[in-house]
């Protein structure tokens, strides 16, 4: 299978439509389960490639946001459908080159192309448009009123940066490319080095849906590059108007700093670093202290603990409940076999992360052992919320499976923890009826910390929805007031504008006379659908 | 009255409800038009200051942002009464401390009342929420859905810089620190050196409200102090959560710089710097050319020009169309009155950007002289589009009465001008119908360019209504996403939250099972109020 897509795979890069092969360094996919490299060579993309993409993005912009929310809809689907066709083939590239399991994958393409399908439902219900229209008062007294209208326009060409740990619903056709393509800006993908294939094989079915779908070229490219050469060249040219991105606190702080740092800033929103505290309530405890540890351990370990979203934190008041949730969790973690990560680079940052909290923290138990570097090896570590509270260290998330218990001497010490909590994209609670005051005291405190508050679950598993929360306060991302997950990422890539006195024949149908999209509206402050 | 309004004022600060004294500069509101230094004495505070009006308000947090949405509306209204009350007082003070005339200062503060209740309704309409509710699906396979839910939630503690130019509708209580405190968020305001007595009787107004209302005291602060250091310090204290700023791009792009160094980032709203172009088409040349002059320099002069909206670019295709423009223009300045502007540093900066304008472009008429240095001499300047195009210098916002005509060749170098623009608050189209195709081909330039676009108007005069954008793309404003006039304002304050599975007995009212409030929401992707 990996020799016939070899075959199938050029290694080259896409611009506008257009395979180009890069200058720069050679990358490979590499399959961390067999230990070994993938067919073809990739080469990195230089400032010129960068260039490209973006004349032809800024040049097909004028039209891509003109065309209509109809059409966007039945582009996003033909993506969709274009993903679909190569299902077979794309899986096995993106098993090869992740090592994650088949069955994760084969559940990360329908969430891919669910996402597409959920943007193309948004597109058509039409409240995207923030449509709004205040009549026109000409009696008004001491001045009359103009007629004055609103509705959000696209920002302009995005630059996507995919992740490692999701190649299909973080990457190329990911999250923010989806939303991004529905406000109506194109889109240049720096794909992720730890997936190459998978990248080039979801490229060209954009590619070839935008083909059908009579778009300009420069609507998509996809290119390969470092982020700290040619991701930077990407964010500070003049033509990219806002940023999509998911990695590092060090990938995502560097990229804000450079957009910041632009003539013309532009908005980054970055998905960056969260250890998703837990906290864990005595009657929970009581009531099932064994089983929420298996069941963490089993959330922990999950996909080698490569989610923006693993429980890397647990909170919880001491005594013999939080005893028997330990010893249940130490027997789990301490059966979990090694698994393989996504790349070498990733395995080596997980040890060294874990070698760190085993200086500052108690080891409570590791996980099985494996002979390979590529396997991580799960960790699980305590400490008291004293020596917790006293150390910022202690905050510092470790990518992987490797997660760490705060004892707390009782329910206000745990209110300080959660205090002390930098932000975090989600947080969580276990809680009994008997646990519904504890829990009301907490929840104030969690919101100020979480994009998603989560009870009697585990974070693991973002749903792709209308109410989804994918954000939270810096580190988690770069800009709490969006999420990258459901309807609402869209909101990201656009921006209202008025029109006030505009004559009738230039208004666009979201907020022309008699409504002809038959779109809810806000007309002088009420919404209507008249 | 000015000796009995000394004897009012105390030159005070109002931390959190107590009237402090500063220990930095002293400084005095100044009268432009009598040329004199008003008493009191005011003190500019100190990071002392900064640090307990920041605690005040993060303690004050929790508290205030649990209040209800009508508690607030209350709140908002009794602001509004208690500045109706001493309105009479109010009004003389700032004519006073800015020179503008007292019709002007009246209508501000009808303004700024009116902007209150706008936003008591916004909060009694409820959409501020963005309620949405996905529903459980337990029966889904592979995995069933959880309950999810989102709300918006305060973002924290503001710092507002009020502005020179507006001492009511952009100041104390104007619109940043009504759209703020409206989200549920503290405000602490640095007040304008231009207005310190106006601003005292402002916040002792808010102050009153804040104890009329059974409010933590720290929901509402004011400080004196250069933006240089105390407003700084107060957009550098971590408890400051976001920032509303109207003033230079010098002091916004400081603030922004600032904000985007804080180990934990944060919004700046700054609302900086804008030409306002107007774009005359043939046919409304043709038709209304010397019509169009006169009510131009009408709006160029109005207030000494001292409007973000003000008309600083007129771009037109040269013929006899644009002679009877600017020969009606040129007549009308000559005959404009030199203004007293707000402070003696403005009318410096005023007169220096001239005289950088003299240099490049050529003089088409100086309004009227003054012997007062405080005044403003009206100006009005040409150049070709050739020349424009090549420098940037010509974009550069001379705050005040001062314009630039652009004589283009044809419809496509006009078209060349509109590219080759700043982001701006406003772009102008004067139109007949004629002129129809015209403009639609400048209509889409325009949308890329500016916050506002209105035809057959001028840019002076910014409605406050449900579907008013004052903002736009950099300079303009340091985020095209939101505006800082209107009821979208209160977005600016705001982020989302998700709650999945929460206990319905958890759940606030604006997300709670049988919508207690009546909100509209989204359920299940569809809007609903039932």
């Amino acid at each position: 299978m990996t020799a016939m897509l070899a075959n199938q795979l050029t290694g080259q890069m896409i611009i506008a439509g257009s395979p180009v092969t890069g200058s720069g360094a050679e990358i490979r996919g590499f399959d961390p389960a067999a230990g070994a490299a993938l067919e073809p060579v990739y080469r990195h993309g230089d400032s010129t490639d960068v260039q490209t993409a973006a004349a032809a993005a800024a040049a097909a912009f004028p039209t891509y946001r003109a065309t209509t929310s109809e059409q966007r809809a039945q582009f996003l689907e033909a993506i969709a459908t274009r993903i679909e066709a190569v299902g077979e083939t794309l899986i096995a590239r993106a098993v090869a080159e992740s090592g994650l399991p088949q069955a994760r994958i084969t559940g990360e393409v329908g969430r891919t192309t669910g996402q597409l399908r959920l943007f193309a439902g948004v597109l058509r219900e039409g409240s995207w448009n923030g449509a709004r229209i205040d009549t026109a008062l000409p009696d008004r007294a001491p001045l009359p009123r103009p007629d004055i209208r609103q509705r959000n326009i696209a920002l302009g060409p995005v630059a996507v940066f995919s992740a490692s740990n999701f190649p299909l619903a973080f990457s190329v056709a990911g999250g923010d490319t989806a939303s991004a393509l529905a406000a109506g800006c194109p889109v240049i993908v720096k794909a992720h080095d730890a997936h190459p294939g998978t990248s080039e094989i979801v490229a060209r079915a954009i590619t070839a849906a935008v083909a059908d779908s009579g778009l300009p070229a420069g609507t998509f490219s996809l290119l390969y590059g470092t982020g700290e050469q040619l991701g930077i060249q990407l964010v500070t040219d003049p033509r990219i108007k806002a940023v999509g991105f998911t990695g590092s606190r060090t990938g995502g702080t560097a990229l804000v700093a450079a957009a910041a740092a632009r003539p013309e800033p532009i908005p980054v929103y970055a998905e960056m670093s969260s250890i998703n505290p837990v906290f864990l309530l005595d009657g929970a405890l009581q009531s099932r202290g064994p089983e929420l540890g298996k069941a963490f351990i089993g959330s922990l370990t999950m996909g080698s603990g490569q989610f923006c979203t693993n429980p890397g934190l647990i909170i919880a008041v001491d005594g013999p409940g939080l005893d028997a949730f330990v010893d249940a969790a130490r027997e789990a973690v301490s059966a979990a076999p090694a698994a393989p990560m996504l790349t070498p680079h990733i395995a080596r940052n997980y040890a060294n992360g874990v070698e760190s909290l085993s200086g500052a923290a108690e080891l409570v138990a590791r996980g099985e052992r494996s002979s390979s570097e590529t396997c991580g090896q799960a960790a699980l570590f305590s400490t008291d919320a004293d020596r917790f509270l006293a150390s910022q260290d202690l905050q510092a998330e470790v990518f992987g499976s490797s997660s760490l218990i705060v004892r707390c001497a009782d329910a206000d010490q745990m209110a300080a923890v959660a205090q002390g909590l930098e932000g975090q994209l989600t947080a969580t609670v276990h809680a009994e009826d008997t646990d519904l005051e504890a829990a009301g005291r907490l929840l104030p405190l969690l919101e100020l910390k979480a994009g998603r508050i989560l009870f009697n679950g585990w974070p693991t598993g973002v749903e792709v929805c209308h109410a989804m929360v994918h954000g939270g306060p810096f580190p988690a991302t770069s800009d709490s007031r969006t999420t990258s997950v459901g309807a609402r990422a869209i909101e990201r890539f656009l921006r209202p504008v008025a029109y006030q006195g505009v004559p009738k024949a230039l208004l666009p149908n979201a907020i022309a006379d008699g409504n002809p999209d038959g779109l809810w509206r806000r007309v002088d402050g009420q919404l209507t659908q008249s």
